[in-house]
């Protein structure tokens, strides 16, 4: 089978959320002269990320939207960083919890996907709600066929239902469908439930102190440096034989 | 409150579904030496489609996708149209099922939806499942930001649920909300649940035989003749007082 659609992880691969949440907690902190390390601030809200998707994913809470775990994160880290909750305002909170919505891509991204376009399916498939990521696409200029948010299958990625909903959504089999990730982890669920994986490395998502996720952990199908190497790169593998899914 | 997506109805509205169809008829009956009326074709699985969903809406029959409907509807029509079963192949079937997603946009249509994008939300919302709207979006380059098809809320408009689905998904309020559509039903059943509403007549969307929606039916929000007028039209709504909606 050839691919059909190439569905994207967005935060981190596709957006620097980094740089846009640093550059809006120190828009922020000017505003309400707060004294903020933005830097540290970042790291702090989206280290509250996993956590509270794996409530969800573990069961012990009900789906909610990853808009609403962003500003209880968000609320989390104020008070830790020593922002009393009285002296700001729910509106400037909801402010602050938009940078999300306010990311810029990488320079290679928004060519990659115009050139994939053209011949195939594009696609999100994130943890961000589809509000959320319809806002961002639209900040960052991201050429989406589908948006295919967590709300929709009510299951946070590695869920392996979040793979499989996008694929049915879609009317594809799995094999017809490659994730492209900057996370092993990410690739390494798709590839489980029978998604070909695509994996660019991005070594400054986390800052210079980044340990994880700086080179492929396993043999991905297509590794590329730049995702604008991506199309020809595809291009290559659709002339060979395609390999049969390993799960079967 | 203003206006921060504007959603299509798209099978009339969007396309051209008439001509596309007649189009993929006559390929198929030369194909197979059949000798069929493409227009008379068209006009029968077409007339098909409403009670076909209206089985869905009244709770007769449980959801199926509307590529499933009109599958089945066809093999109605070929019967009908005095082709027997045994003669044409189930992929062949399948291709010509696939006309609904090779159909050509009206000229007014990419234009509009383009000049909209660049300040709106611009979104699909239709009664086609998402696999079919995402590849007939492909086909005619439809720039949406989001594509909300009915197996996504699992009800056919005028379903109240179709519309109020979309805006929840949008995270924006009913009125915050614009439905444009050729069709007055469509458009009453989205002013009852808050939306507001443009109006843009499809005169030759049934062909030359057309007696309904001819004109509006009622004092939509706006009405154009071609969706070019569109975004000039909603930035002057958009200067005035919008009136708070009628249904509460």
């Amino acid at each position: 089978m050839v691919i059909q659609a190439v569905l994207f992880d967005t935060f981190g691969t596709v957006v620097d959320w980094r740089s846009g949440v640093v550059r809006d907690v120190v828009a922020f902190a000017g505003r309400h002269g707060l004294s903020l390390d933005a830097e540290r601030f970042a790291t702090d809200w989206r280290g509250l990320y996993q956590p509270a998707m794996e409530n969800v994913r573990s069961g012990r809470r009900e789906f909610v939207q990853l808009d609403q775990l962003h500003l209880e994160n968000l609320r989390l880290v104020l008070e830790a960083h020593a922002v009393p909750r009285s002296w700001i305002s729910d509106a400037e909170i909801n402010w602050l919890n938009g940078a999300w919505q306010r990311l810029d891509p990488w320079p290679d991204s928004v060519p990659a996907l115009t050139s994939l376009k053209e011949h195939l399916i594009v696609g999100a498939l994130s943890n961000g709600n589809v509000s959320l990521l319809v806002r961002l696409s639209k900040h960052a200029g991201l050429p989406w066929d589908v948006v295919a948010g967590s709300d929709l299958s009510r299951a946070y990625k590695p869920d392996p239902r979040a793979y499989r909903f996008a694929a049915e959504l879609l009317d594809l089999a799995p094999e017809e469908v490659m994730l492209c990730a900057a996370h092993n982890s990410d690739l390494a669920a798709a590839r489980a439930v029978g998604f070909r994986t695509a994996f660019v490395p991005r070594r400054t998502e986390h800052s210079g102190h980044q340990t994880q996720d700086l080179a492929p952990e396993q043999d991905w199908d297509v590794v590329v440096e730049d995702l604008r190497e991506l199309p020809s790169r595809l291009a290559a593998e659709l002339r060979s034989p395609v390999p049969s899914s390993s799960s079967g």
